[in-house]
C-alpha cells in the first residue's frame, strides 16, 4: 500500500453534491491501493462569508475570535465528507487541528506550525480508516485556537505529508498550474512540471493556486507535490526541484494580483529610527508588506510607498493614522486599485535581457508603471488595473506562454 | 459584584444585528454591577441546517460526526458574540467546549456531562472579563467532539452556575413559561413562578422552553432558574422549588408536543427476553422511548405501542427491520401524524377528580385518545393533531389557564 496526502480545495467541496464526488473520488483512489490522509478546505465560500459576517460587526475584529469563527468552516467539511465516504462503506474518521495536535505558534490568524502529532493518524491508518483532517486550523501554546492564513490548508497538507514522509496531492477546481491564468489569458499553456522555485515566486506574486508556505514546506522536506482537477484521471503540474540551464524557457509563467493595495506615505523624517519603527508596527501586526519603494531624500524627508493586502487596510489605517498624529509632516494615502503584474523564470538566472525586453513591451503599449521590484526569477510592476488586459496579452504572446 | 451565568437562545441570537442586540443588553447588565458568564446557542436555525445538509448525505449519519458537524454552529456564536461586545467596549473573550474541559460520556450526541473546569472561567472573570461560553458542547476521554443533545445549551448553562454557585439565567424570545404555549392558546397566561417539577413534567411533556436535563440539573444542585426575554428589563418567569398545598391550583399548564411519533409492533411473544432485548437495542442507539402500552397477551402474542422523537425514526426502523426478520409473526407500524397532549399541575398531588374531570372534557368533544400514561402531577394523552386546537381550548378554559 502507498501513503499519500491528498488536499481538496473549498471550491472542490461546494456544495452536498460535489461533497458526494469527491468522497467516490477517494474511494477510487484507496480501490488503486492507496492509503490516503485527506485534508479538507471549508466548503465554497464559507471562509469569507464568516468573515463578512465579522466585519459587519466590526471594522478591525480580534483575530483570537476570527480564527474561532473562521475554523468552523473546516469543521463542517469534514464531517460531512467523513459522512459521505460512510455511505458509500469507506472506514473513515473526521480529526480536526487540535486532535491531530497541530501546534502552532505567532499570530491567532496567520500562525505557523510548530508540532504535530503523526501517531494519532498512523494509528488510524493502521486501523484501514481514511483519516480526513481539517486544513487551516490548530491550536497553540495557551490552548486557543489559531488559523494558518489564507491557503493553509495547503500547508497543513505538506506538513502532514512531510512528517508520514509521502507525497502531497492538492485537489482543486482546475486541472493544474498555467503560464498565466486562464481566466485573464485563455491561451495560457498549462505546465507538466514546474520547479519549487518558480512556483513560490508564482505564489507570493499572487496565483493563489498553491499557498507559498506550502510550497516551501514542500521545498524544504523534500515533498512531492501536484496540482490536480479533482474527480478526473488526467495528470496535472508536478512540482519539484529542477536546474536551470541553457535551454529553460525564459519565462514560465506571469502571475496577476488584485488583492493589494498600495500606500503612499510623505514627509518621513530621514532617519532609520523613524522607519524602523514604522515596520516593526506592522509587523507587530502581522501585517504583510511587499514592493517596497522610497524616494531619495529632499528636505531631510522621504516618501515611501509599499503594498500590503486589502484586508490589512483596516490594521494598517490605525497605525498610520497614529504614525500621522505623532508626525507633523507625515501625510499618507492608501490607493486600493491596483494591479501587480509578475513574470517569472528560471530562465531569468541565465538569459540576460529580459528586463529589457519587458520594458520595451510596457513602453510599446503606453502602460505606465508605479512600483518595480525583482528577485533573481521574477519582475514584479504594479500596473492600473484597466492596463492588465493588455499587459498581459503583449507578454504572453511576445514570450509564447 | 454578584456573579450570574446567563443563556442566549439560538433565537436571540438569530442575525448580526440580533446578535449587536444581545451585546448591548450583556453590557447593560455588567454597568449594573454584574459579573457575568454568557452560554450561548447556534445562531436562529443553524443547528437544523447543519442537520440538514447531513440528511442529505445519509439517512443514519454516524453519530460522531454529526456532533463534530453540529457544534460548529456554536463556535460561530462565541465568535461574532464576543466581537460584538468588544465593538461597545466590553473585555470579552470566547471559550469552547473543550477549552472550560466540559467532559462528558455517552452517545456522542446525547452525551451528559461529568466534569467542567470553571478554574480557567474564574481567572478570566478575575481580570474583569465577560466569558462567551459555546453551549451544547464538550468532549468525551477519547478527546472527541461531542454535544449535550437538543437543547444542550441550557444544561451547559446550568452546570456552570452549579460550579460557580450563582443563579442561572436564560433568556429567549419569549417573556416566560405560560400555561399554556400562546401560539396553541392565545388567553394563556404567564406565570409569575413555577416549580422546578412543574418544570420538568412540562419540558418532558413536550413544551419546549428549557431543557428537562437543564431544569433537574437545576433542582439537584438548587440553582435559581429563570426564563426571561432578552432585551427586555420586565421580569420572566423564576423556576424554583414549591411546595404543594391546598391552595395549589390544579392545573399549572397544558404541553403540547408534536415532535414525536407513535411505533405499533404486533405478534411480539410474550417473553420478557425478547421485550428485554428489543428495548435495550433501542437504549443502545440512545432512542428514548416514552409512553409505552401494551396490550394483554392474545394467543401468547402481545402488541406494544410507544413513542419515540421524530428524528430518531432512522435508527428505529433499522433496528424494527431487524427485530420483524427474526420473528415471524412480527409487524410493525410507525404514525408520524400525532400530538401528545400533557397536563400538568402540583395540585394533582393533592386534589382527586382531576383525571376525571380530564376525561369528561375530552369526551364531551368527542377527542379520540390513542395512549395515555400518567405520573404523580402529569397527565398526558396521544390524541389526532386536528383535535389539538379543540382539546387545548376546551381544557384552558375549564382549569382557567
Amino acid at each position: 500500500m502507498s501513503l499519500s496526502v491528498q488536499k481538496y480545495s473549498g471550491k472542490t467541496l461546494g456544495n452536498i453534491e460535489k461533497i458526494k464526488e469527491v468522497a467516490l473520488f477517494i474511494k477510487k483512489h484507496m480501490e488503486m491501493g492507496k492509503n490516503l490522509v485527506v485534508v479538507v478546505s471549508a466548503m465554497g465560500d464559507t471562509t469569507d462569508r464568516l468573515l463578512e459576517m465579522a466585519g459587519q460587526i466590526s471594522e478591525d475584529p480580534d483575530k483570537r475570535e476570527l480564527a474561532v469563527l473562521m475554523t468552523s468552516g473546516e469543521q463542517v467539511s469534514i464531517a460531512l465528507l467523513t459522512i459521505a465516504l460512510h455511505e458509500i462503506g469507506v472506514d473513515a474518521m473526521s480529526m480536526t487541528g487540535p486532535q491531530i495536535g497541530l501546534m502552532t505558534s505567532g499570530s491567532h490568524t496567520r500562525s505557523v506550525i510548530t508540532d504535530l502529532d503523526e501517531k494519532v493518524i498512523l494509528e488510524k491508518l493502521a486501523e484501514g480508516k481514511v483519516v480526513i483532517v481539517a486544513g487551516f486550523q490548530g491550536v497553540n501554546e495557551e490552548n486557543e485556537i489559531t488559523t494558518l492564513g489564507r491557503g493553509g490548508s495547503d500547508t497543513t497538507a505538506v506538513a502532514l505529508a512531510a512528517r508520514l514522509g509521502c507525497p502531497c496531492e492538492l485537489f482543486a477546481d482546475i486541472d493544474g498550474v498555467y503560464t498565466v491564468n486562464p481566466n485573464y489569458y485563455p491561451n495560457a499553456r498549462k505546465l507538466a512540471e514546474i520547479s519549487y522555485d518558480e512556483m513560490l515566486e508564482m505564489a507570493t506574486a499572487g496565483a493563489d493556486i498553491v499557498n507559498s508556505r506550502a510550497i516551501e514546506l514542500a521545498q524544504r522536506y523534500k515533498v512531492p507535490l501536484s496540482v490536480s482537477l479533482s474527480g478526473s484521471d488526467y495528470p496535472g503540474t508536478i512540482i519539484k526541484e529542477m536546474e536551470s540551464n541553457m535551454e529553460s524557457t525564459a519565462i514560465t509563467g506571469i502571475a496577476i494580483n488584485n488583492d493589494e493595495a498600495m500606500i503612499s506615505i510623505t514627509g518621513i523624517p530621514n532617519d532609520m529610527k523613524t522607519m524602523a519603527d514604522l515596520f516593526e508596527k506592522m509587523a507587530d501586526k502581522y501585517i504583510n508588506i511587499d514592493m517596497i519603494s522610497q524616494t531619495m531624500p529632499k528636505n531631510k524627508l522621504v516618501s515611501l510607498s509599499f503594498t500590503i493586502e486589502k484586508g490589512d487596510i483596516g490594521s494598517a489605517k490605525k497605525l498610520l493614522d497614529e504614525f500621522a498624529e505623532s508626525i507633523d509632516s507625515v501625510k499618507y494615502e492608501i490607493v486600493e486599485n491596483i494591479c501587480k503584474l509578475s513574470v517569472m523564470g528560471l530562465g531569468m538566472l541565465t538569459q540576460s535581457g529580459v528586463a529589457a525586453k519587458l520594458f520595451r513591451i510596457l513602453a510599446d503599449h503606453h502602460i505606465e508603471v508605479s512600483t518595480i521590484t525583482t528577485s533573481e526569477i521574477k519582475i514584479s510592476y504594479v500596473i492600473a488595473p484597466e492596463d492588465q488586459r493588455t499587459a498581459v496579452e503583449a507578454i504572453a504572446q511576445e514570450f509564447n506562454l
